[in-house]
């Protein structure tokens, strides 16, 4: 039973394409698995929404992933794993793993000086997950919480090192590197392709820590201790399902995701 | 039977809060209209989505409007019209009122000489519904189209007179300022919040044509023809229905709307 389990592929889901960056990832790493990946595309973005209305799409999501026969699930949204993390992993019977410990166990173990800025959409910073779950492991940590919404959009205009990106970045990370953090928390799966320029703006002082290379080692880890670890050769390219297949849906989910995908189908998700 | 439905409700739709600047224009305009204003801010925004969808999405959000007994249905959504307002018009029992031809109709009555920038979602710029319209009427006119989504996220941000604005703008307006341009629409409902900014980058050698005031002067005419117009004294603030109420959307609304709000209510659509 156990060795079936492991053999069944790994789900992953996000709000839209951005999760495809934990994906590449996990893939990177562990090439053996096969990941079924649903983007929510029709309903993109969640960073906008109210905490119940993203709670109920992240059920949507994730009951689509366990019809597909998932051995456990990903929840590659920053927002969705701030506001239904813990009822996903009330509700499901397979283990389900966020964006948002992975990423606060690497910013407490790069911090020399205690001082963490945190970047990502208005859901995420507002739900104060991050800021929480910080706290409560290190109660005399300084976190700079700043949402920051036009990132999003930049990263999708593929504007990743256009002169207005560095500007809106100086903006928005101007108060917290007068901080004077030496550590950046990018808890957004959109902000990976924007480390060149976050690393311009920040400064080589600044760690930059990123949902998607955190997520994908902390995946790495549960399913080893779980025993559900894909045996050699499984892997044979990604599946893609989204809810909505926009004009030039692969040009740009090719900036976020290099290994090979299998094939993309367009679905509707139970209610 | 005239008379009743003349005291009916104006129904007006949009993906999220854009078309509050419609409801806006008409409100000054219109001030005995009793509104119902829908946002379906659950799934918004619809400029990134497929035809398919934005077309599904609009038929729903037109049923719920004509589930509150409006007496026409007005798309305050520059994607929708594109993608929906034929099917719409086919398949409702009340006049639709969209937001192009109002706008493509002040667009060809202010220019001089022929020369026609259009801005938009990259679904509104990329079904050519603009384009196709303004060269039936002029077939010599020459139209330089460009999706700004970058602007809906700026204005979201609040960030509507921002040094990062006017550069966006710039970098946008650019390559149509240079082919001469002397009317630049505006096809999105978001945009009037620019136009100081938009006035400032365009010069004021370019006429600006806007969705919102341009539509509310279209609702004014086609009411009056068909009878429809509410008698005096009806009206007394907007009815706001949404599909998701997220944080601070009031705050959020305001900038779109200083006509009186009756009430806010979340509701789920008929699928």
């Amino acid at each position: 039973m156990s060795a079936q389990r492991a053999e069944a592929p790994l789900g992953v889901f996000d709000s839209g394409i951005g999760g495809l960056t934990v994906v590449q990832a996990i893939a990177e790493l562990l090439p053996d698995e096969r990941i079924v990946y649903l983007g929510d595309t029709a309903r993109v973005p969640y960073g906008n929404k109210s905490p119940e209305t993203v709670a109920r799409f992240a059920r949507q999501d994730a009951a689509f992933l366990l019809g597909r026969g998932v051995k456990a699930v990903v929840v590659a949204c920053n927002t969705a794993t701030a506001f239904a993390l813990p009822a996903l992993e009330a509700a499901l019977e397979v283990p389900v793993i966020g964006v948002l410990e992975p990423g606060v166990e690497a910013a407490l173990g790069r911090t020399r000086n205690g001082r963490i800025g945190l970047i990502g959409t208005a859901g995420t910073i507002g739900s104060e997950a991050y800021q929480r779950a910080i706290a409560a492991r290190r109660p005399g940590a300084h976190i700079v919480p700043r949402a920051t919404p036009l990132l999003v959009p930049l990263v999708e205009e593929g504007w990743l090192e256009h002169p207005v990106t560095r500007q809106v970045l100086a903006e928005y990370l101007g108060p917290m590197l007068r901080e004077d953090i030496d550590t950046l928390v990018l808890a957004c799966t959109h902000y990976p392709l924007l480390k060149p320029a976050l690393r311009e703006v920040a400064g080589e002082g600044v760690a930059l820590v990123d949902s998607a290379t955190t997520c994908a080692a902390h995946v790495a880890g549960r399913l080893g201790a779980l025993g559900l670890a894909a045996p050699p050769g499984g892997g044979c390219g990604i599946d893609i399902y989204l809810t909505d297949r926009p004009a030039q849906f692969e040009r740009v989910a090719r900036r976020f995701l290099t290994a090979p995908i299998k094939g993309i189908e367009v679905v509707a998700l139970p209610e």
